[in-house]
């Protein structure tokens, strides 16, 4: 039995790119997961300082190696160099957010009760802080082959957390993440980490395997809605089923009022269409349905704006196939109109073009799963309404999406806003939702099927709570508490004492 | 056909208590959940202030009607009254605490990063603030008929989150969850709250139809393993699967070192029993296992203390169904030696006495999944252990548990307590589990199977973090932002600033 291999190919031409790679066999994958779980216990003692410090060692590797992975990831991906080069810098900025996220200490959430004899019953010295989940498992995505991917945002939260990571390759992009992995895993070495704190899996056999083992703490999965379930199903169903925070599919609405046409509706058009075609649609963030009022007149520039767009890559073969049968479904129905009806781009590798069609409110009320459903790549949907009402029952049927975009004036539009926020992790006003700021205030989550998990972020300084857990320490000796919870406060947190929350210098 | 009916009945005596309660209908739980469907967004609306002072008003007529509550319950869970009234305390302490959490404001987690047109690519106005998921479904539990049902810590902290509470009622007490039901909901609409806001269900096949509907959000349940998983898998194999809280079984093994062993073993053994006899051994943390080191010499203070326990009742006939046939399998086990053999207590009602088993370590680990299966009731097992690792071993194999106990003395335990801290969600040192202290710092919850999400508490402050989701507004106007997040800081919030932490008198 050969072993089987995973070939990375250019999709700008469909020529195989580098070695074949094999995936990971049983044997590995259970040396690796021996290897993570030895080493949590170390990686929970060690200090949140320490752990800034690795992350900036990756994220100085990485930076050093740029030229070699953008040339890399550009040959597997068929993404262009300046789209690459921020997405490294995105990538190392992340990585240097953590670790301010780590210095700054109020992600532990540390919590002192002092006991109360005096009170009925009486009151025990009680100290809560969290502490690492243990070994996660981290599923990577195709379209960020850096800011999602081994040395991505998933990666960099884990670590922060404490937790040994392993990642599951994405076979988009083999090659890069095998080099990537080589510079994380030096980097951490180098920088004093223990050798099970970091290894990278590859293969869909492997990805289940590790999901369902015991030694995995907790998965986390960027990627398509039918993957991201069966996952969030399998760990779900394990015999001690564990936490999964799965990033799926979004349709990010884009409600426009009135006004806002009347104002600025040939400049809303033109940008709609860059922004739902940027990457050639393969955001999570794209816009995916365009709310119009009725009479918006904006149909010559949505179309003009739509033919100017030039065929690109997509990002390899399944997810081109995955476009093309996705537009011929939609250009089969007769509920909708081609404003640009999609084209077959006839050359070697996975080109697409815009596509973009139209349809009435009632025909998406009547129907809203059908219409709705996610189809990744530049292709949008235009919707007439009738009244805001109309348009947010709408932006309600469609389910959960990271982002909901309003663009307006100066009506009263604070019950649309409330319903947006309802759906969506994310509410932009007067702008586009591809784009993505990482930093404190960042969300990049929504109901269900936005995510697996409307309480949590994939992104920004949130994004390590989804691998940490409390612990509460009742009348323990100060001598064997977490340093975060002794009574001299070591680490200078902020921490809530009997209540109270206390900046930073002890009590 | 007629309607299903449930009927409360004195464990103590076997007899019928009230009249007969229908279980709600199809039809009715409709209503319930479309009332409080249209309630979610004004519940949204309000401030923390408000809500707080719901929460208060409901703590003030769960108090003035004690007595009545309290006579009720007596009748329906063969509870003594004093320990009921303490827990009427502990229930209305548990609203007022969490009124104090809505004052204060963190929960909000409110964080503003202003905009950064310099930086590369441009940072816009970003703010971040935790918001209500909409309804949830809270099922109670039989063995705490106030603190854990239908005006506990689920409903106070899902009603302080924002959200609106759908109860569905334990079969055990039917009558006194109507008849709270009725004394909250009043309570409520004379503190203003809206009419949906909160409702009492009847019936397994009811909360089966809630869990699984649309209008539901997220659910919280505390009971058994079997019940609170298959409720879980519910929740997760939805169309849209929401969070679901399940606080389940639990061990909470006790660990005796040589030295505490020397210096207090009678007083060990003594307590060891109240702990796990306590309330008839209904507790969810109840010890189930007690690690001794060989040659500790306490088996006949065990079995004395054990021997002098009377008999109770316990809190009705399924339980003590189950609690017969799970100590008859264990007195059937070759294995296990029998410190106190079960006994059949020969009276109507539910009546049962102590049980306490001994086995060694060996056996343990050869088949942990068998022999560690939490018993509900008051029973236990009694391990040696030849060595702290051998010790740790054996918890480690146990899963999950909500606590873990150390007795001990000066030695140098630090790798104990980060083991034990790594499958238990609190460490108690020299005191026992029972008894959950209600507080900022509390944690109530660990990893599988004590609950089905480790990263959360079903008691103390963090509670409502539960039901509770980012939302983040990009470049949205101040007057369209939600109070939380305006730059008057009208709420007087703590809030994080660019990064920083600023301690609530606005910017």
């Amino acid at each position: 039995v050969s072993a089987l291999v995973m070939q990375g190919r250019d999709p700008r031409t469909g020529e195989v790119v580098g070695d074949p790679l094999a995936e990971t066999t049983p044997e590995e994958l259970d040396a690796v997961l021996d290897a993570a779980a030895r080493t949590a216990s170390m990686l929970r003692a060690t200090s949140p300082g320490e752990r800034a410090a690795w992350l900036r060692a990756v994220a100085a590797a990485v930076d050093a190696a740029a030229p070699e992975l953008i040339s890399l990831a550009e040959a597997e991906t068929g993404l262009p160099q300046p789209r690459l080069t921020g997405e490294v810098t995105r990538t190392t900025n992340q990585l240097e957010l953590f670790a301010r996220v780590l210095e700054e200490g109020s992600f532990l959430e540390a919590t002192i009760d002092h006991a109360d004899p005096a009170a009925q019953p009486p009151y025990p010295d009680l100290r809560r802080v969290l502490e690492p989940l243990g070994t996660v498992l981290v599923f990577t995505a195709s379209n960020f082959p850096f800011a999602f991917s081994v040395a991505g945002g998933d990666t960099a939260s884990a670590l922060a957390a404490g937790c040994p990571v392993i990642v599951k390759s994405h076979p988009g992009h083999p090659g890069l993440s095998v080099r990537t992995g080589q510079i994380v895993a030096d980097a951490l070495a180098g920088a004093g980490a223990p050798g099970g704190s970091f290894a990278v899996v590859h293969g869909v056999d492997t990805g289940v395997a590790a999901i369902t083992d015991r030694r995995i703490r907790a998965g986390s999965f960027t990627g398509s809605l039918a993957g991201g379930r069966a996952l969030h199903e399998l760990a779900a169903g394990r015999p001690d089923p564990i936490p999964f925070y799965g990033e799926l599919g979004s349709l990010n609405p884009v409600l426009v009022t009135q006004a806002a046409v009347a104002r600025r509706g040939g400049d809303i058009a033109k940008d709609y269409v860059a922004s739902f075609t940027l990457g050639t649609g393969q955001f999570c963030t794209k816009p995916g349905l365009l709310l119009l009022p009725r009479g918006h007149g904006l149909e010559a520039a949505l179309t003009d704006a739509a033919d100017a767009v030039l065929p690109a890559p997509m990002l390899g073969s399944r997810i081109h196939q995955s476009f093309i049968s996705g537009v011929e479904a939609l250009a089969g129905r007769t509920e909708l109109r081609p404003l640009r009806a999609p084209s077959v781009v006839d050359r070697p590798g996975s080109w697409a073009g815009a596509a973009l069609f139209a349809t009435t409110a009632a025909e998406v009320l009547a129907a809203p799963e059908q219409l709705l459903e996610e189809c990744f790549g530049p292709v949008s949907l235009v919707v007439e309404y009738d009244s805001l009402e109309q348009a947010v029952a709408i932006v309600r049927s469609l389910g959960g999406s990271l982002t909901a975009t309003l663009h307006a004036e100066d009506e009263d539009l604070a019950e649309t806003v409330t319903a947006l926020t309802d759906v969506a992790g994310r509410l932009v006003w007067n702008g586009w939702p591809t784009g993505v700021a990482v930093g404190w205030a960042t969300h990049h989550g929504g109901p269900w099927p936005a995510t697996t998990d409307p309480l949590h972020t994939s992104v920004g300084a949130s994004a390590l709570r989804r691998f940490l857990k409390p612990v509460a320490y009742q009348s323990v000796p100060d001598r064997l508490l977490p340093a975060a919870l002794r009574d001299d406060n070591p680490l200078r947190l902020p921490r809530r004492v009997d209540g109270v929350l206390v900046l930073g210098q002890g009590e």
